[in-house]
């Protein structure tokens, strides 16, 4: 079987860990029976750099006649790249934002979790830590605060900026269903993040979520206000199963999560349509401080590549074997520097790929 | 000298440790010479019990006409409490909001630091720890998505709801000031958090704050994404001095921010106006599960006390005294039960009260 992959290196250490990924990837298409055709495409600075926008209709296109996308990571060093001189809708970001919207990704899945393996990365002491902690935030990626109209504007002399944050229930209720079904393969626990305490879009959302869950009786259901959210993740993370929360809180407790594990460089996602199509990046950044030397961590990007056999491919199999084969590389010893610790040995990110690769 | 304090012990534990902390202060005031004349104010679901809204005119008015406002802290629990039967309008923290508003408490001050005695229970490892930390947290807290306009409409039978973020130039100008005056007598260094890279409110925010930090050159200023500050603050929380940030993103870091320190029953806050007039608060909850038990840890509202005595009541000695109170009783090993560790003396929250004015 073969399958058509759009692949966008992206910015920093983008290019190096695709690389990675498209080797375990093919790796695994041997083993499994598969091919992946791979079209390379340009976004954020790179296509800033050759057309002078962060995103081309034709990239968009070519992305929608794939099977699925794979990408690095966007950006640049917002202090020293000329990229940041351009208005911030010619950025690099803002492909990240247009290509969410314009393939209807809104369903943003990131897990967070403990890797036994890297426990002593893990900023939380070991009494918090407990047993582990393994939780997927469903984040809603193409409504709220980010997408919405936005002006700024003076009065009398006053500058005075708008940002609007708009949720319809029909948003609501497709990320909800989502996240249920999600929930429903793992610990059967939804947490609903809102503000509904003050936001009419926080009260809408509970509303609709509330309705949702009646068709999933077999998931329990809380809602939690997004303070208290940010607080409980560092005070008991084992306490989440699936996270579900809207755009910007879920930014920002994404995030917070990440870090919370201790390994950033491990932490894949996905971001889903309506459809088997999704875009598969590793949730950290851009690193363009370390760039070409070959020391990044491909791990995160390897995994986003497993998912996205698993998600939009249906090649579970495969998935599995990644996912088998980077816990083994961990086993055995091999760290990148961001996980290095003491008794391991450390790797380079073309080594850690070809570590990963010769135990599919 | 006398003073007129508004005292505003609200709902769950708030009248026990508000009671504390006036123990503690007459006791200050018999040693420093001053008098505090006290005016007991309902807010919150005391008030709905008895006006049935959660904040009348006339306690507005008479906390206007008072020195400065000590408060303990508004709500219940939202699954058990008859208050949350009411529309959000009307609910116990639909008080605190309008209080804010109605008395321009424009500035919030929240401090998040370590306490040696308490490194035990922070959550963090101790080398991420390293030799503690000790930020401010300076939260506009009148403006933004908190306050704009909102509504839900129904179009073509689907539910929408609307919320907006507004900053002008002068609300972000106003609390930028006071973050680099409050940075000028600590560490010299402001974290202005936004969201830049998306918001046109955060663009502005970032502008106007450039320009204020013209004013105090002897400040320095970075910026950081609202993401990666929820990162930051749990993997290296050391790096800040003064946070300055709009009201969302400061409702959520700061919550984070006290977790991490482990302590958050000893987290004071202030919320100040353009005067010296200001409404001083602890940090955390109305912890209902524990009302009445003589077991909540009154030291948060104490510190608040002592922050009352400072910003609005210019007794910067008094001040200090109740600040090396409190230090004083931990080291001499007392704890109440949320930060009880091994070796100390457990106590209620009335002890505590007693121990601290002892030392007075
Ligand atoms: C780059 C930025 C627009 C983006 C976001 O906030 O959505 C990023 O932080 C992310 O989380 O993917
Ligand atoms: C109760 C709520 C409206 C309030 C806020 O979000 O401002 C609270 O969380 C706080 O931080 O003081």
């Amino acid at each position: 079987m073969n399958y058509k992959i759009a692949v966008i290196p992206g910015d920093g250490i983008g290019p190096e860990i695709v690389a990675q990924a498209r080797e375990v990837l093919d790796a695994a298409g041997k083993k499994y029976g598969f091919q992946l055709d791979y079209t390379e495409l340009l976004m954020g600075g790179a296509s800033i750099d050759v057309y002078g926008v962060p995103l081309t209709d034709e990239t968009i296109e070519a992305a929608k006649a794939s099977d699925a996308v794979l990408m690095g990571s966007i950006g640049g060093d917002a202090k020293t790249s000329p990229w940041y001189q351009l208005e911030p809708s010619k950025r690099p970001e803002a492909g990240l934002l247009k290509i969410r919207k314009s393939l209807n990704l809104f369903a943003n899945l990131r897990p967070a979790y403990l890797y036994e393996e890297l426990k002593a990365a893990c900023p939380l002491r070991d009494e918090i830590i407990g047993d582990g902690f393994d939780m997927m935030i469903m984040r809603e990626l193409t409504g709220g605060l980010y997408f919405g109209e936005r002006r700024t504007v003076e009065e009398n002399g006053v500058r005075k900026a708008i940002d609007t944050l708009t949720y319809d229930e029909n948003e609501i209720r497709r990320i909800a269903r989502r996240g249920f079904e999600i929930a429903r393969k793992r610990r059967k626990k939804v947490t609903s993040v809102d503000k509904a305490n003050v936001l009419d879009s926080s009260r809408l959302w509970r509303a609709v979520v509330e309705e949702v869950a009646k068709e999933y009786p077999d998931v329990e259901l809380s809602h939690m206000l997004v303070d208290n959210c940010a607080m409980q993740l560092v005070r008991d993370p084992a306490q989440f199963d699936v996270i579900l929360t809207e755009n910007m809180f879920g930014d920002i407790l994404s995030d917070e999560a990440s870090m919370v594990t201790g390994s950033i460089g491990m932490l894949s996602s996905a971001s889903l349509n309506e459809t088997k199509f999704g875009l598969y990046e590793p949730s950290h950044g851009s690193a363009p401080d370390i760039a070409g030397k070959d020391i990044a961590n491909p791990i995160a990007t390897i995994l986003s590549a497993a998912m996205m056999l698993r998600f939009s491919l249906d090649l579970d199999e495969a998935a599995d074997a990644v996912e088998r084969a980077v816990k083994q590389v961990l086993k055995d010893g091999y760290r990148t520097g961001d996980i290095m610790s003491e008794g391991c040995t450390q790797v380079g990110c073309r080594e850690m790929g070809r570590l990963i690769k010769e135990r599919i």
